[in-house]
């Protein structure tokens, strides 16, 4: 797509005397065919019109202002500019492989509406900062579209855990049931991890926040250009500070991706979740019907579709965030064509995190919870155990590797009359150690249990709703 | 895209209640517009369309053979099918987005073309054997056609090793000189690379030759079908085993992007190669018009953007990779939506490999080699000091220590004298080793050296034309 | 490791004269710290000692054997590796950093050992095609070992297939109840995987079965050596047959990290189904307490902590292998010094693989199965309205677009009356479509769903007991 | 490593009732084997001994200062951890695999010394917020290692880029030569990349700043423990918000991982160019003995093996950033097994990271730059025409395109004449074109070239040397 001098195409390419017979299929017309087809760009970067059309628009107006043009053709440019712009979001554009790429296909559109004056556009740029600056511009806008999306999750998931401060289910290590806690307090892992996910995509829109445009080709340009001019104008904090890297750079891609993975990661954690609680085994939860599929012969059966497209969009963009590390991997400064794979593994990861995002939102916002079937399994398998350990540490002083003993003899009393621990008498119960009282039973209960946890963070429906309560806030601010 | 019964998108799914305002941007629409983005395949899935027909005749043939349809019901269905094939070639088939996919859009049109007998044409089969017998057939055609494109490359190695098989150019270690080879000889080392692909390629269309439809939704059926026959048919060594494996299964597209990336590597660093090559530094070769980019500005420089777009490559197909690996981690039995991912990753990978291979062909064909630069360079850098050391060791009897230590010395006095090995003179010589005779000019010139490494597999040029030899009268077999 | 010569450490590494101040912390000894650190493989190749020493005997062999050294040397050389071989073996050899790898590593201790005679086993060899050849030789003994451990699983998963062939259990999709199928079917889906698996292998064999050894520093060698003869002493199929591609090629590395990827993804999913099978909600099987971890408070919890362990060295699996894809990316030939990170990941990708294989047949061979509760479950969703359409289909002669809608209507009645579909009564199913007689009920229970399966490969036990004798016949054959 | 509750290896693994002979090679003693191996951790995680001590000294610390331990207690498991942490240190502990990890080993010792007191430390917390406390305050530890290790790397680059402010050399794209650059700019053009990985660092770290202990098994706890107290103990910001998310988090692993990633990225850059520079056909740089190794045989020989294991070490922390990513894919909430994937991958990608900055930084200080080279280099290609076409749009007032065709032309007529731009005549040029005037020749040398280029992050030397003093000034700050 890029490179330092105004490439062409090699003229000859068409002639290279090779007989078709040895290419096959797709590529019978031989070199040309192949090279055209590995080459282009336009397929994809097109996506980056309005990009590129605002980077001409800024670098026109500061050359005029510093009199590299004159405000004639400055004026001749930017109307140029905006048909163009307006030729192609109405569909009007006749998009050119042959001219290979955005930045090309817009230039030669110019050219062809106002003339010369279009040649002078390109003074004291090149197609390496041209395109560094448009692809910055659309992560950059990709990213603030991200940290939205990202809120909006948030929102759904703060509106249910408030719904379910109190509605008490079985937390789980190694998906056994290990101790109750509430549907709400869950949900709220869930802010945690999308907050860290925004708080990563704010900082990366600052790591990126430098306009590239004015390295020109690699090394500067001698044409006396105001970059911080351009810079303000397109919306940066300034202009990079070297040339050479400003051309060779794309963090900003990489940790986009990067950040993309570890967010996808989260969403798969939550699909995982969501499956799982839809079976009919666990029966926790039900999606809404616009995130189901049914089966015209089972109408009672909803197949999990959007939870398991979700969890399958982390293998996406995992490959895509591989794929351009694997690309940069090695590459010799400054520009190397291979950099022009960069574009579609960010679009196309930008476009599964954002569709995830949102079907996670409605999911989330849809949902029906099943408290019942959430209390029930928070009750069984002696999920208060660590309850009456500590009760015994705290209230009859043992120690705690004692408190642990006792409570096991416990537990496998209630396993063995089949009851839950507290449907055991005080009676048993002193058997055991005769130093449990009545007042044991007030912490046997899930509901005593939870409620009981209130150390800064813990499950108690109070801490729960001073959380909501506290992001509520933030996001508000 | 599958399911065990013919699922049905929610009815319900547009009047889920939620106010548009929520949803954002695209999704203004709310959750039936994100369930229906993420969830149709038929963007993509489209590309199985002679696949699924050809599935379809086949399956019908043996349901009429088994006297499970009548004759007539089968006439009609392999009719209309060609219908739908013709309209999908010739560009008049509309596909829909509501149908989903590939299966969905191709039954409704049979339906619409033949009434209702197309509806016994799903007897004994459901959508997840028909989409694991269209991706099979389809990874299965395309690995045919990888065989293929790598005999055309190993082709295009063999005529340039038989070109230049006395070509001497430098051996590198390290990218420093090491010993004098021919060009012949690192090419037939790429031959030897690809072959292995091909064999990979090979191995694994044996480890999917198998037929999966019949599986039905899991667990097989109780019409009286004959999957050997279908097997047969659509050119299967036979069906497949297990029905729940049969349709929880896309080890062949694992296998698939694995040999793919194993394939890529060999390609990127032939790639390198040929980008280090061609700079002004090296100059070994240079590359044809058709698969450089020039400069208007500097009429001399050639880009080699084909090179390192197919460096790049490498990238796009690891990717594909860990994306398809990561998705099927941990999915339990048998059929999951998140499998629906596997298609764009395949269809991806497949492309630039195709594309990879054919451009590579071009090039190698289509370079020209700069022998006297190869030559200039193999011949620096006292590249013949091994043949040096092998002398003495050979024929003056020293221990190996012993002539490494000569050798040194005859190098430093070269160096000193600013001159090659060879033009010592016999005196310098053999101030240096007594033992050293005038024999030892005859081992000291790169073509000495490499005449001289006859060992099966070696550099000289015997040895390599031997290799290209066998390997013409292999592919000719 | 390796290179075109034997190499040395440069002698003044020591003396570069920097001042310890800027390198901080592990660094302070400055540069030539560093060096040995990140240049020295002994920490990690020392696992080569055995392939090391029987390549340099096979060597020796083959070099008196073509009179380049003497039979008395040879003998020498063969019993001073005996040796060295025994003192590793007995743990009294002293491994040194400072001669970096196995290879100098051996070689110096034989030099130690008997003298001079040591020197001339290095003659026509360099360690670039030492160290190809002991890394080959390892893995292809390392992939015999996998496919024994395959073997052990299949194994198991036979005789537990044996015992549950008529356990009816559900068969899923998207984790849904979809149709009832047996347990030993499902066990029968993981033999396939497996035996895929196993298949890959085989091949990777063939496909890597070639002696390196003579292709010396990367131009092979003017000695007349026979390398043939070494490749038989070997046990390889034949030498490889060029030398520049020897000593660049990793393909055996990567191709056995890619089946080993492979591989533990099938370990992955059914580690996934041993976690949620596991769960007091599903309780389809007991892990022994062999692999799982109790709590001392819980007694009756049981974490799945082994099939855990085994889902996620998938991670560490394709985390390897991607490691080593990126390593060989544009790697210019022949040898460069990246390609030493090749053996760390395919050993740690080697000891997860035997681990996880060993821990899953393992936990296959000794879990406990809770039939009842799987046949609950499988009974439940009004599992087999399939088989309801498909009677309709067979017998009533419905289309099968009127099947699923008369199916539909009964599913939806017996889900009103809150009964599963076979406590429909005759009048009942009748009032839905008159057609229906008594005959029905013969397919409605999971049983007499199981047991119509009988296509090939489908669930019916008799299916599974025939594909169950097929294995074991091809095991024993 | 850790759970809920503190967990016990079952006590009858022992006693599974399985015959060894089932078990081949290393696990032929059966489960209990097999169990120990997969599931021990202390092999690995010895390495967060110091944390380990630290945390259970803020938690005592705070125990006592709530009233929940006596201060007695307190003193004695200060004193008894010291004495653990001296008998680590001292290398005199004995690590046990019996005991698991390094909190069970830790933990058991300090009841060796200290009896009952050491069963109350357990109070109020859980093996799992205890590791992800040891982990978080052991990658935030790297990081500012990282942080400091990358300072030194920029340093080492700026008093290169001082020292070569003046220095002309080729400015590549594609591996051509471009345009007139020097090697200051070059040089601070990785100050930019490095700068930005330590950004990311630093943010990192505010990312992570928060401390787990407290959150207990999942749940939180009831007892009346201060989070703050112990956060601001253990330097940390504050607390976690939510006790299921504290235990469930990785990010901070996976961050540290993406981080590194994309600085290895960089450094394989570096390392390219620096393999490329040293070949005798670029011949730019003379890496130091130190960080190369020669060969006794060809002593002029210099590998860059130092260069070359760097650019591996990409691939390798890669692999460790996929290896994390798949595992935490679509784990359920809270704590799973799995997640004791973590360390070794954290732990070795940061042993890489941490090596590869000390080894590049040693390089760059290290490294001997052929100016002559790289000039002659930087003269050849005609590569200022775009200073002549320059100088015709800014001079002579052409239009870019007709500037460009005349540069071409002018281009053209010295490649004929076998001669560089600036050796043409000044008669020759106004043949070309009549408006060049003399004062064209003082933009045609490198020299004037690289002068001109003075726009904001331009290759000129005051450009270079002003960027150099920006850095200087906030390294400083």
């Amino acid at each position: 797509m890029a490179d330092g001098a105004s490439n062409t195409p090699s003229s000859n390419a068409q002639s290279s005397g090779q007989s078709n017979a040895m290419w096959g299929g797709r590529f019978a017309k031989g070199p040309a065919a192949i090279m055209e087809e590995i080459n282009a760009s336009i397929g994809f970067d097109k996506k980056l019109y309005a990009q590129d059309i605002a980077g001409s628009k800024a670098h026109a107006t500061m050359l005029a202002a510093k009199g590299i043009i004159t405000e004639a053709d400055r004026d001749q440019i930017l109307k140029g500019l905006d048909t163009v712009l307006e030729e192609i979001e109405s569909g009007r554009f006749e998009f050119s492989r042959k001219l290979e790429d955005i930045h090309m296909n817009v230039e030669a559109r110019l050219a062809a509406l106002i003339g010369p004056a279009a040649g002078r556009l390109h003074t004291a740029r090149s197609r390496n900062d041209q395109v560094a600056l448009d692809f910055r511009l659309w992560v950059k806008a990709e990213m603030e579209k991200t940290a939205q999306a990202i809120d909006a999750l948030i929102l759904a998931f703060l509106d249910r855990a408030e719904e379910h401060a109190d509605t008490v289910m079985p937390g789980f290590t190694h998906l056994q049931t290990a101790q109750p806690v509430t549907f709400g307090h869950h949900c709220m892992a869930y802010v945690e991890m999308f907050a860290r996910d925004k708080a990563r995509v704010l900082h990366a829109i600052e790591h990126l926040d430098e306009s590239p445009i004015g390295a020109a080709a690699l090394a500067g340009t001698g044409f006396p250009i105001d970059r911080h001019m351009t810079a303000a104008a397109l919306g940066f904090a300034g202009p990079t500070r070297n040339s050479i890297d400003t051309v060779s750079d794309r963090d900003f891609a990489l940790e986009f991706l990067s950040i993309a993975a570890i967010s996808a990661t989260h969403l798969s954690r939550l699909a995982e979740e969501i499956v799982i609680w839809s079976t009919p085994q666990f029966g926790f939860i039900r999606l809404s019907d616009a995130f189901s599929t049914g089966s015209s012969i089972m109408p009672q059966k909803k197949n999990p579709d959007a939870a398991e497209l979700v969890r399958a969009k982390t293998g996406r963009i995992n490959g895509s965030l591989i794929a351009l590390l694997t690309v940069m991997k090695g590459l010799p400064l400054a520009y190397s064509k291979d950099m022009q794979e960069d574009k579609e593994q960010v679009f196309d990861a930008a476009e599964s995190l954002e569709l995830a995002l949102a079907a996670m939102t409605g999911m989330v916002r849809d949902l029906t919870v099943n408290a019942d079937r959430m209390r029930a399994a928070a009750g069984s398998g002696f999920s208060t155990a660590t309850d009456l350990a500590d009760w015994l540490v705290r209230e009859a002083g043992l120690p705690f590797r004692d408190a642990h003993h006792v409570t096991g003899r416990a537990v496998a009393a209630a396993e063995a009359k089949g009851v839950a621990l507290e449907a055991l008498s005080l009676d048993e119960l002193k058997a055991i150690h005769p130093d449990i009282t009545d007042a044991v039973f007030s912490v046997l209960s899930v509901d005593a249990s939870v409620a009981s946890r209130t150390s800064f963070g813990g499950t108690a429906p109070a801490q729960v709703r001073q959380q909501i309560a506290w992001w509520r806030t933030r996001l508000a601010g």
